[in-house]
């Protein structure tokens, strides 16, 4: 971190300024320069608060150098994190794929849909039992009784359970469930982060619409602060100017984060464009830029679906997607061993 | 609402989707053309679940023509509302001047802002005492210590206090609170809105950091339909290219509002530009837009604040700040009477 | 400018670095971490070439601290720039109303115009001649012909003329032109502005619809550089999530314009909303926010304007702006008072 | 196209607006229902100014169902459009790879670098001659002298030339270059698009960087409607809220592209992403998506590159990158035989 201070800052603030920096076990190279005196500070800046440095009278600019979190950077945790749940594995070269509807409906329908991506190459079933929706008039959801129907799924194929929760009241539904997803709204639902830091079960936690890779990185932290290693991250679009598709899924988040942190990534394609026409291009595109999974929405009958099922494929055409998908993956394996 | 049709639909799918549409109580026009057919949904449109009907095989495209809120909309509710809580009141003419600290510290520093913010003009006290913060390493607020520091800075000054809540566990500490703040955050928390229409306490419902004008009062709509029609909705800067300021004030929000909504609107210049020196011409132009309320940080001593002081406001400014709004409040009525 | 190395730099690439920064004339100061060494340039920095240094292999990163312009910065011209035209004035104090049609589109149509925009208090007469149209079958102008419908609705009013060049080949028409505007699309069109640096007309050059303000004062400082120091910012919006305005507008660009730059600040609010029922309140707004000016479309039948009618208000609306454009500027003055 | 009227439109100026639509060739068809009337506009809406109905009076909003621009449409060119230039081809399957550094900087660094990308399976050079820069006081290419070194390069290595156009009067300068190229900041600089409509040469026309698709396609058809059919789309990135990357490369536009238009579409990952780490990846993310070429930027010594040298990659880089498209179209090419 550096610290620009003002010309001239008056020597009592910048005295008071150097104590609580070294308070906090961090040293202090100063550069005095003839327009601005510079401080560099030394050890673990990601306990400093910013904001609070930046609105001392004497200070210029704060600049940070080393990321502001820890325990999800690749540099304090070199290899690749490889989660384990129901069977499955993601991240470290194994590649996970979840499919199901966006939401489940009935008994029948999410039976349908589990055998028929099983049997396509899904190893983890999604499925909505809490649905938010920006309408108070749209439908929510089964709740309780789609979270039964899931694990009846989950009895009846053998596939481990992605379910969403939307607000700490309802945890204690998702004991049998194997992994827990954050949606995107709640990517910054900081309490919500902390109670899930206290279990050990997977966490799937999606990118908020217009969150940064940073402050998604920021939100992992929170629960890998509480000790849950097991944080999957999700790319699933951002809000930008271009209206043709839902949102941008925004691939370069891949290799950005691979870069910056051990996690493994999955992406949604579904979410993202918001069109099942797109949904196939988008995940081998995925695929090649190293992503560690997709998760795809799946109904047997997408223009009856309860919700968004203008992004939808059939169970046929994700089982064609599936395979795709392996063409492609051998194909960068290949490269690698270029 | 209006459905474009594909080129020949099938004749079962377009009785099928009539007859859902005749079931929800609409009228249907039908307009067929040599190239598509349309049809116009005559009624009330705010129940139709447009994800739905766009994912229709026979479907080119629906679009809305209606907006889908109804107990926010100002075609049914063509009055301002006014909202009224320990001797304040805001909309329909009644201006609502907020201030106070981002969050409480001390005991000492909210009893002496509390009432100098009083003395300079202040009818309502904000202080956070539960404060969402980007990383898990940050100052989270003195939480329940803080609702009872606000609770005593309010038998003190009299004044009524606005303070957040960050999730639905938390409401019972909100009893004696007068108006509860929903951050930009939670706008989109669904479950929190939907509990907060159970109430009928006032809620201040901040704008999300990348929500559009119709979602914002779809949220608000979640708290209507719930029953508790006091709703105090809160522009506080959107999300752009732009970095000279936090985020950027989207003023235009205000007369945007006013036309399709009676609900009141105060704005938030601390929280939009992030700077302390951008406040007092941000207020200015609040209130020249339309505004029905301010919400400003003030701080007796902005670089020691434990949060955000780059953006507070000394007690002096901030009196000279609301001197100066009731000159541009003297202004706009003046212009009114031409 | 400061400049961190990775660890460990080549000691002859480091020695490279230093001979380079110091042949521009620049001073170093090191300060060497543990983890890091930081090189603090102090000079000039406005002539280096930030990407030139990021690019190179010991570098880890580089940050400014001072703006890269220098014409345009208020630190080295403390007093703010007033600029004169055809009787008009704007900076410094100077209010400048700018009105008239989106373009020009006959005789009598400007002419009436002219007079009643005149009459209302409008210091220079604005209108299109050259329309830049997103679709090539939209109505483009009445190129030369509308330049001298122009000049004849100066020689009847005696209002000095603003009106827009879409390239350098239309120069020569300008020559009786007052201002010569460049268009939001236009404002990285870094050759135009190199030409119309070399010329000693003011240039009213509008904020690209997304661009940050430093992009906008680094093509001020385009035209300034080249010797033409009359340069008129214009803020029109900024694209953004929102739909409910064509743009955004961004009024806090005008204390953070005021702040860095002593260049003076009109505001465009029929372009940035696009919709006549909001010109009034942004009008407001932007006074009260301190802008030096504003640019409004006036159109004596709007419903039948060949462009951007919806955003055009009525001559007699105009004048009613106008009055309480006055308001809002005195109670802003007696505000100042204080 | 289709128009709802306001509630009891004049009946006049209704009769009016008829007229006017049916002046156009167009046919009506009229859906009155009992809140609002709706007018379906049916044949070549491509003509008709939104903007111009929406300013109506009677008219509460006018909305587009058919694209507006026809001879970029697939609907009219269901065919790939394929174009030749110099020995290569690209669009309909024909995969076109670009290669070269940023700016032309001398004879032996433009050489050597055409030789090897030629090498390694290049089949155009790319290189600036004319660099548009933010600062005007930044390196601004070698102007004619890079174009004459360009052509050198040409004829020591057969490869056609790709290089960038920024006004009108350069056009002389481009005879002998292949395939001029329209920068992001260009893309709606119409007097400059209607230009190349007039010659036959292929253009490259890159998407600015916060237009959407749609408008994208508006810039392509100036072209188009000039009579030049050789135009070449090109993705490189929008401005988002993402900072860990220049710009987020918008991958999705690929199959939306496809999907509405027969134009070739290629893929500038080194602009898009702004650093020479992510090209690869986000090169076979591209190539995933279905682009139809790749243009990469390539420097023999990225870190002492004049401009942009962060975004280059070696030869050797390049070389590797070249081979890893080709496994990955094998790849894309079996699974669409499956």
């Amino acid at each position: 971190m550096i610290i620009i201070l003002k010309q001239n800052p008056a020597p009592k603030q910048l005295e008071h300024l150097k104590d609580w920096i070294k308070k906090m076990g961090l040293d202090i190279h100063i550069s005095e320069g003839k327009q601005s005196t510079i401080l560099g500070l030394v050890g673990d800046t990601s306990v400093v608060d910013i904001d609070l440095i930046g609105a001392m009278e004497i200070v210029e600019s704060v600049k940070r150098i080393q990321e502001p979190y820890k325990a999800a950077n690749r540099k304090f945790h070199p290899d690749d994190t490889i989660i384990e749940f129901g069977g499955a594995k993601v991240g470290g070269g194994h590649f996970l794929m979840i499919a199901g509807p966006c939401s489940v409906e009935t008994r029948p329908q999410i039976l349908e849909i589990a055998q028929k991506v099983k049997e396509a190459g899904a190893l983890a079933l999604r499925g909505g039992a809490f649905k938010p929706r920006t309408s108070p008039y749209a439908f929510q959801g089964l709740a309780a009784e789609g979270v039964k129907l899931l694990l009846e799924a989950k009895k009846y194929t053998g596939l481990p359970i992605v379910t969403e929760i939307m607000d700490l009241s309802q945890l204690p539904l998702f004991d049998e469930i194997d992994v827990i997803q954050v949606g995107a709204r709640n990517m910054q639902n900081f309490l919500l982060l902390k109670e899930l830091g206290k279990i050990r079960k997977p966490i799937l936690l999606k990118r908020g619409f217009s969150n940064t890779i940073q402050e998604f990185l920021m939100s992992a932290e929170y629960i890998l602060a509480g000790g849950n290693t097991n944080v999957i991250l999700c790319e699933r679009g951002i809000r930008t100017i271009e209206t043709a598709t839902r949102n941008t899924l925004d691939l370069s988040a891949i290799p950005v984060i691979k870069e910056h942190s051990h996690l493994p990534v999955v992406v949604d394609p579904s979410h993202a464009t918001g069109y099942a026409k797109y949904v196939k291009p988008m995940s081998f595109a995925a695929v090649a830029a190293g992503a560690d999974g997709l998760m795809i929405e799946v109904h047997n009958n997408p223009s009856a679906a309860l919700c968004d099922g203008q992004q939808s494929i059939t169970p046929e055409a994700f089982a064609r997607l599936a395979k795709g998908v392996e063409i492609i993956r051998d194909g960068i394996a290949k490269e690698r061993d270029l």
